[in-house]
């Protein structure tokens, strides 16, 4: 089987406690119980990650791919600002998927622009904490499909 | 129940035909199947409409919205260009999921602006016609958990 | 007498219905009465029409300057995009008066360029369906000036 | 009943003697007594008054918005530079028609921005001296909806 | 043999009318007579289409892409904004000629982009009528240059 | 001892009647009180002025380096506009605080750009009526310094 | 009673050192030396601390944030890149003043942007040293003001 | 004979004082005598004024125009912002010599663009007092001209 | 009858050498002699010229000009950059009709703006060596229309 | 005595019979002509060349700035383009004054960035050949008052 | 003897393994062991180091100057975004050799700004590996020039 | 054995002479002899040249790239500006080191784009002479590890 990295950039560890009524009151580790009831039972290894450091968000998504996991990136405001993401995704050759909880293009301008997006193979937003099982629907479609084909 | 419509605007109907090393050789009709395969036996109606003018993308958004329905947005290149659909969805108050089959932001320049993000509850890009599947997963869960606070 | 084309883009069919607590609840039925009872007394022809296809506006455009008809534009979103209108206005040698119910350049920054305002012969803008009168009442005005003239 | 105060910018002290050909000949003075034609009979107090300094329409602002006056402003070439307008408006809460007698937007592109038009009631533009008179009835009217409402 | 499909965008209806001084006398159906000249005796099929709307061009260059029909296309002002014929154009891989009567790059800012030119095989600007013969005279050229190969 | 000139640009009178929700009830009057319980036991002059026209800051800034004073300066909407004011500091060498009721940089872009800040010793900025109070520490602070030091 | 974070970002810890001609010989050191003799008589808790890491000033500024302390902000280089430290501002609803030695807008264009200053309640530049004195005096005015309401 | 009005903008009062390394020590007056040489012989009359004010410059542009007098204008910070100058020379058709002490384009950023170029007959810039007798001279050479040719 | 000088600019001499799967492998001597039995046999007189200098090509459209000639240019790199051939089509009257092997509208963005079109009659991209022949047929055709005239 | 070196760029031969409408009638030869008269009387040397290859242009400044010789450079359209005459002027010290027929300010937008005014002593332009005169004068009056000195 | 510090940032850990084809075989531990040849019989200490965080560069540079050690620097992604990279250089007075593996100006437009290069000695790019060495000759190069003087 | 030519552009003819404080005393003929001293026992040939000319330098690249020998760049102004050295380059297929002895994007923002760049193999700025040196041993490297593989 496969695992799924799910690497949260700076400020969502604030999750549920900030805006709530912006975010809803579901945390990090709700999001995490509730990939986990997805990924349990078929037997998909999860780990859940949070860090406010660029560095850290660099070399998981490097040993994310290095052990062949694919990565389900939150990168918050390092998704306006970090090439150094970009290329860990792009020389790693990263399997990721970038998720936002509301929608960058709705919100301020410096929120237009991503680092991640040219190199992600999907991008699901807006849609809370939803985005998170989205986007882990679309790696078991992706899974799913590949198996068939072999 | 409530109903979907799938709007799709330019070129759409090539899908299939049109750069199938690219985006598939899933057609239109293929992917409304697909999609039928969910809504069928929840008992939720399904439309799914193209066109080449944005005039009746402008009319069907506002149909959608006067009857109620949910909208899952494929407005193709008008989603870079216009500003009459950003007008309809916001004027009427349509509740509109945007997705493409491939990110644009990893395309050309001219793509990364888009008119529907702002006014749209969520977006789903790159994952070519699972896409729209998992835009209608986001609108059965919105809807289930509207019913389960009624 | 003279007659006039009164023409709407994009969703000014919503109006009344479409935020009526900035718009108010005047539909186009109704200024189209407000303005014929300013017309009909004068002997003034008068034509009220809306269209989500900027292809209608283009050709009605074209057509109402062929038959020397004065026109009051609002062309909803294609004033800020459709170079097709200003070619229409300008190659026909069109007499228009552009009119908004809200000021364009109170509102978002891709609203605040015109293609209709370089080639038209006046603009009025925000006072809500009175732009439409007082635009009428600048034709009245060029036609008495000009039928004192003569 | 309400008064009205007709405040004008740098060198509109030229108007009638400046650029005949496409002003017309109408001086401040005439534009004065046109509007006293309408304002008059309806008891109806009017103030015309012209400067070339920034700093003396500042104040006329303030001091029309303290008085309950409307205030109809052809600011001239500070309409396209004067922050302390904007501030003056917005912040004494005056009720300002922003009038011109050309169409900026179809002159020179420094003349494409408004710093007017976001804290005007309305903007009427392109109709020569009729510009003024268009202002006016737009003023009569709201006050008579307003006394309507009462 | 092979056949043309000569496509013309908004407002080139008014050819002949518009602007004589400038755009000379002939019509549209004097450049169809002027093309037929030269295709009839070679056994090539014509047809000459016009229409005020971006969809029916879209859908027209599918339709030419599809049955392998060269086109001369003048998307007149949409040549500038339409983003929908790039699209149709790269997506239905047509074999498209750009043609202008006048430069574009000799006229306003807004005309200096252009969507065809980077997925059009040739551009013939700035001749009037002539630009289409030229374009025309192109197509022949590659024809026998192929047909000569094979 | 020395002297302290506060100079107020445009629609600073207003203070205290403008939008107190936002800028509190205190007036400029209130300021110089506040200000003169600092200076008068230090036996420190003190000028507080406004005016709504440029060319009065330039003048009385030019008056205060020719006397050795020290100067508060809110500018105002001049702050974003003025060259001259830069000049006036930089050409006189003006010992200037530049201070703001709000922060700038938390409102409309236009308000981004500083022509004092280059020329200024510093600037404080948000804290309402209380940063012409941390502008005069600010000088008070400089002033014993240089006293210690002499 | 309420206590105070002094946060500084990257190359702070060369305070002193580095260009003393420009910045003094002051270390930080000797700032919180300077605070503390402002602080401690009047029971007020305070803590400087300093980080070359964006994510250790994330991290704290949410742990101020969290214990209901205020933050003076000297986030350095930080302040022109760091999306990350403005969504902790204003995500944790911290109460920052915003603070520099130098005068940012006096130096290089890179500089001219602060992600800070929108989240801030207040800023002081400019003073050298002196800015962290008159950022904490605006606190104690603050709370003062506060206290007195209570 | 002709007259020469030789007007001057802000902080040109401190010719001479300012910064003296840099513009040397002749003031106004200085340079008021060594023109003076030149036009008393040849019965040409001569004003020189100065002041900090837009308004002033506006107005007395606008009378010399009215007399038929030349204008040496130096217009200072002016020079880069004042559209109200831009229309009072183009409107009253004065007859404008555009100087400066310094080379505009030699200096900071916002000192590239002149609204007055467009409108000036000349531009002599960079020499110091002498860009004035230099634009003197350019007068007399004119009006020689154009006697000879009477 | 007339004569045509055709002039080439920066490294098309390599043109038959470079990058030959692009360009295809005729030389400029085979474009000569291509267009040499166009001209022969109707007596028209042709020149064709290379320089990798702009002095020479600025030089060679003036001598056109003097003589009468038309030029057909493909002035390469100095398209983009050279206002002196700007100048020297403009000053001169040269008959320029603009040429390209491939479509810079399709290339790097350096290459999207020509300062030959604004000057040029015409303008043919995109066909290779055939881009020659078609120029060469439309200065053909202009001469038949006015001999046809007169 | 000193010597003056009169260096003009590409299409300055075209001078007298380039746009004489404009320009007026005198040739290169004239201007010579006229600056001769008086330099002549004064022992001054004059040079006067003219070339339309950068590469001379920039080998006569080098020169003339190695014999100590004024210039007076109309660059023509390098003005504009041309970095190496900025680094000759600068890193050969050559002492420049720029001249220009017409106010490049008054013309294209491509015309008002200079690179030989940041490293002119001053700048005439607009008055014709009268520029080249004014020049001179510049000149004659700079040796005067070193003389003086000396 | 001089010491050197070879810092390597975000991703330069992948080396060897990330995109061979075009980065080489080579790791950072082959580089250290082929600069290590030229430093170890001259007795050159040398120290290399590597981090995804922006932190620790940025501490180690300051380190580096401390102690006076060179510095070769390969910030990777950070070259283009971190600023307080550029204080750290200036503030502590680094000696810096910017190196980087590929030409950051033949790749992404978001790689043409490098924070690194106006602070740094010089800059060595595009030579692969060998880049370094060529760094580490020019400190050589450097270090016994200045030998040689003293 | 291969051959190397060293290609200077516009004022490096000026080397030794202009700013010695800047580039030193090393004149071109010093580099000349410097290079040699690497050459010769290697029995490599060497060819330095240097002009003014755009024209001289895109044809010494051809005949370079023709030859199969190795380029070393120092275009000096034209880096900036020549699209036809960069087609030179690229259409020649030559194999180019730049190399420039001050660092340009340490200096003016026009210096910050390069044509070279993105077609050289390499670029060594900022070292002076040493600069020449280092993209020498670039050079003789690539030709010992193509020998070796061979």
């Amino acid at each position: 089987m496969f695992s799924v990295h799910v690497l949260n950039g700076p400020n969502l560890n604030l999750l549920g406690a900030r805006e709530p009524e912006i975010y809803g009151h579901a945390t990090l580790k709700d999001i995490e119980a509730s990939l986990l009831e997805r990924c349990a039972p078929a037997g998909v290894s999860l780990t859940v990650k949070q860090s406010n450091f660029e560095g850290d968000l660099v070399t998981w998504v490097q040993e994310a791919a290095a052990s062949g996991a694919w990565v389900i990136l939150n990168a918050g405001a390092l998704t306006h600002t970090s090439i150094a993401l970009y290329d860990a995704i792009k020389g790693a050759k990263a399997k990721v998927i970038e998720v936002h909880l509301s929608n960058p293009h709705a919100r301020e301008a410096f929120r237009h622009n991503s680092f991640i997006s040219p190199v992600a193979r999907g991008v699901v937003a807006g849609f809370g904490p939803l985005s998170y099982t989205l986007a882990l629907e679309a790696i078991f479609s992706a899974e799913t499909s590949e198996t068939r084909k072999s």
